[in-house]
């Protein structure tokens, strides 16, 4: 149902859900696009809805398709995430660039690439993340960082746009100044603003947008994750969200590794 | 459409759709419920979606039903005004207090109500709002305060909680700094803060809600609305938006007016 939906407009000359904007859109809604996707997931669902209707399905299904969207308040990231990635996978390959195209963790290690060393990982240990945890969960039962969603991070959302999400301190710990100063601290890591992702209680500075390996070295700041908390125990699924920070010594092998390239 | 799509269900046994609990919500994405919809509208249309489409009626209707909402950002004040009133309205007829029940202007006159003195209005001339303007329209082409829609800052949204709406500076006029302000401001005008309502970037307090005729007495300060503009010439429709307060005259007199029934 939802193929026929995204696809019958554009068959019909209409043009595509437009993802960036809703992210934009997101970002002046209290959603980060990481953790907090309420807006954007409804946004999503008033773009599709019309298409939905029409397409060649039983009634009831396209009525369970949209009980279904509305019902999960997280359905953007599945478009976020890969919006972030398609970005991020346009810088690649930059001679000499150190900005970071990846940030992601397997639930034992944390990795990173950069543009200026192709698809080499430098990885860490992961962290366990520290936050709020769902019924009878504690931190016990969270297993180390784990996950791509990341990638929301390196393109400069989620925990980086935590000031444009500021009820999300309810779900991942934390306090409002928290919040708005943990954006202000990825402004010192980042390369731009992102023009396109405006957050208005900065005073509509663009979203602190691509990490920068140099500027983690110099300030002694990493990038600030807010992530889900998967189950230590297999098929557990989430026990809680909170917020987690690459290993440093990631930076540091991708500084060394940059340096070398550029002395070849 | 609509008609059945919001009837049927409760015929079958539902819950009806809750507006309260979708304006708290839309205080914690960006609106603050008079000039900001866009959370609320998406939200409503998520609510509605799943029974729209199983109503008796051309698939084509219910699409183009989907579109109309989706495309009106602020279909949801059609639900936030009158759930104010009616709220405000459970307030009336309380010997003694000194609560604004109703904030109201006909495009002349500025008319308050208070919950101690029934339906007798307090009235001064409606002052003209100051904002930012559609396409050509300037100044010159406002017509003086007009509208019910001031219900809302009655009830503790609009103007009230504009820290929560920072993106609706863009649309009113203002700054950031000026929306965090007005709602500090707000708080020291009213009775309560609405438990009900958190404005998240205000560390969770409640809307400011109740203005009290004897704290704008004591403070000085007049209660925030952020309107629409109306052109003065009929038929015009709206030529711009933004912020504008009553004539202190009308709380001068309601004062007088709660002072001689106290006496009675």
């Amino acid at each position: 149902v939802l193929s026929q939906a995204v696809r019958n407009p554009i068959d019909a000359g209409a043009d595509p859900i437009d993802v960036k904007a809703i992210l934009a859109q997101m970002l002046q809604m209290g959603d980060e696009g990481h953790n907090r996707n309420r807006a954007g997931s409804a946004l999503t669902l008033r773009e599709l809805a019309p298409s939905l209707v029409v397409v060649d399905a039983p009634l009831s299904d396209v009525s369970d398709v949209l009980r279904f969207i509305g019902g999960n308040e997280h359905f953007f990231l599945n478009l976020g995430m890969p919006t972030a990635k398609l970005a991020l996978d346009a810088a690649r390959d930059v001679p000499g660039s150190t900005m970071l195209t990846v940030m992601a963790r397997n639930g034992t290690d944390f990795g990173i690439q950069t543009a200026g060393t192709g698809d080499r990982w430098f990885t860490g240990p992961a962290n366990t993340p520290e936050g709020l945890f769902l019924g009878d969960y504690g931190p016990e039962d969270a297993n180390p960082d784990i996950g791509d969603s990341a990638i929301t991070e390196t393109y400069g959302v989620g925990g980086f746009s935590m000031a444009a999400a500021p009820a999300i301190v309810r779900f991942v710990g934390g306090s409002v100044p928290d919040a708005l100063a943990t954006t202000e601290r990825m402004y010192q890591l980042t390369l731009a603003e992102n023009p396109a992702m405006a957050i208005p209680i900065m005073g509509f500075r663009g979203a602190p947008t691509g990490i920068d390996v140099l500027k983690v070295a110099r300030t002694g700041w990493l990038p600030q994750i807010n992530t889900g908390m998967a189950g230590r125990v297999a098929g557990t699924g989430q026990v809680g969200a909170g917020l987690v920070q690459p290993p440093q010594e990631c930076f540091e092998q991708a500084l060394v590794a940059l340096a070398e390239a550029a002395r070849v």
